[in-house]
């Protein structure tokens, strides 16, 4: 028996429709409420990149695609919905207005779920009927493919509301992550900022081309990121000496003046120029249909290349087809 | 004919027993001084490792191995060497005082070549007779499997000097990335600072242990971050609007109360204490030795992964196997 059956969409974005495609390849039945009008071919552009994904990802027997409706209110998109995802605009009272709205109409069970990257859940509940069963489920592109998503409470989530989370994303091959202090911005999304900031100023002070941060991650320590996270790799970097020895080392070197502690770029017109234009000459030969193909043929044999040695994301990946194989054997 | 033919290795720590294995495993003799009496034991300990992971990640033809001599002098270590590696600790009087010896005895046209991850090029050269011979040349852990280096000159630095580097390591299978306009701690060693620091944050202020932190990595960006760096993801991100469509969406958030913008955590006892304990926690159940192994492999399997698909850290080593290829064939 699938985890879950029906699952509601509030906003078809890059986020929402990844959203959909995770779902839908899992044999899940998705309802879309989104009022844009070209809302549907957003969704079908993601769709066939999750489909050209997944069809290389998985070797795993799996289930058929789960159906899309497109619905023309969130009252009719969330009926019979177990599951409801809010992938809308990061504004406070935008979100808040959508839980009035779902609440009058979804399931007394259903979970909802926001995809916010920034946004406290106790914030999102403040003014919600039911606030026990709101919780962050904070995604990353390609949602499809990408398998952390950060499960965040707010002051009022039930225990049970997160629990359900954890076993609904697991079953969707994701990697759920529990957060368990509030804070804006969660875990991933900080350190995201922290290095965004640092990039702007790189390009802003002439240090660096776009061209040149992004070679200096990609040729470099993403290559370790993409295995070990930050402190197990310089847990290793500290040899048999141990961490405690690294930050002995490593340590002093914070009050070094490395990074722009202070202040954030002023988003300028100037800089936007300089960014955008850069970017353009990098990578402006190629259209990001093309983009997002190389991306996921790269993230797919990162992930095929760390399941053959069962760690980290490759792990998560190999236990995805466990349960799809546990799941069509079942049937 | 090889690029080069003989190295010299100033200091046998993590990185210059990685530049050690770099060369030998390009068919170069290097010539080692490091005055510590576990020097030799050191160096063995990661050739042992870079002889597994090279015959694992090249399917080129090799030259091979280049000899190794241990010397008792940096006088008598430079002697004939194409190419001085300084890999000493991180103190810019210590490396003037080094770089002192080695002018005393090298070959007029040798390049001196500092690891520092920060100390900028035009104070370590402050000194010298030749400064126009000295540039940063700054690998990453590990040296012998990722393919970043930092090329960044002095004031003095000649262009013919950076020009030579980059040749040279490309040679050996490296990507060189000049960093045309000096700063401390480079490019990617400010991001890495950024990231380092908010982490820190989160783990004294009890949001993350520091296996939420790595997993928040490994399970997310990481994986992007492995194939195209920042400014690339965030343009796919954007979808077709492009850059200036995403800095418009994200730009605000930057004023977000997001990182820890302002300070730097002290490295009290007890924060000390807490990473260390979480980090023994977190992967205390393997040896140094087995995590390096671990991640080796991983970073082989990605690198396999990208060279299938043609693109960054992929596209370099199929390039390296083509040099390997055609050097082989010329013998």
């Amino acid at each position: 028996m699938p985890v879950i059956n029906q699952v509601a969409i509030i906003g078809g974005g890059v986020i929402g429709a990844g959203w959909v495609a995770r779902f839908i390849e899992n044999g899940i039945n998705v309802s879309i409420y989104d009022p844009a009008i070209d809302a549907m071919e957003k969704v079908e552009a993601v769709l066939e990149n999750s489909r050209y994904a997944y069809a290389r990802l998985l070797t795993a027997p799996r289930a058929g695609e789960g159906e899309i409706r497109f619905k023309d209110s969130i009252a009719n998109a969330v009926y019979g919905a177990e599951l409801i995802v809010e992938s809308v605009p990061e504004r406070l009272d935008i979100k808040q207005n959508v839980y009035a709205e779902i609440e009058q109409s979804a399931e007394p069970g259903a979970l909802i779920a926001s995809s916010t990257s920034g946004i406290m859940p106790s914030d999102l509940q403040a003014n919600m009927t039911n606030p026990e069963r709101l919780l962050v489920a904070h995604p990353f592109n390609p949602v499809y493919l990408l398998p952390l998503v950060e499960l965040v409470g707010g002051k009022k989530t039930s225990p049970d509301t997160i629990e359900r989370a954890r076993e609904i994303y697991t079953a969707v091959g994701m990697h759920p992550l529990h957060v368990k202090k509030e804070i804006e911005a969660f875990i991933a999304d900080r350190l995201l900022e922290a290095v965004w900031r640092e990039s702007l100023w790189l390009v802003k002070d002439g240090i660096a081309t776009t061209q040149d941060v992004d070679d200096a991650v990609r040729f470099g320590f993403g290559l370790r990121y993409a295995q070990m996270g930050v402190f197990d790799t310089y847990r290793v970097a500290g040899g048999e000496a141990g961490m405690r020895h690294f930050m002995a080392q490593f340590g002093p070197c914070l009050k070094w003046p490395w990074t722009k502690l202070m202040d954030v770029p002023e988003f300028t017109e100037e800089l936007v120029d300089l960014i955008a234009g850069q970017s353009d000459e990098q990578s402006g030969h190629m259209s990001i249909r093309e983009m997002e193909r190389i991306r996921d043929d790269n993230l797919i044999a990162i992930l095929h290349g760390l399941k053959g040695n069962n760690w980290g994301a490759g792990q998560a990946l190999a236990k995805y087809e466990q349960h799809l194989l546990k799941a069509a054997n079942d049937d």
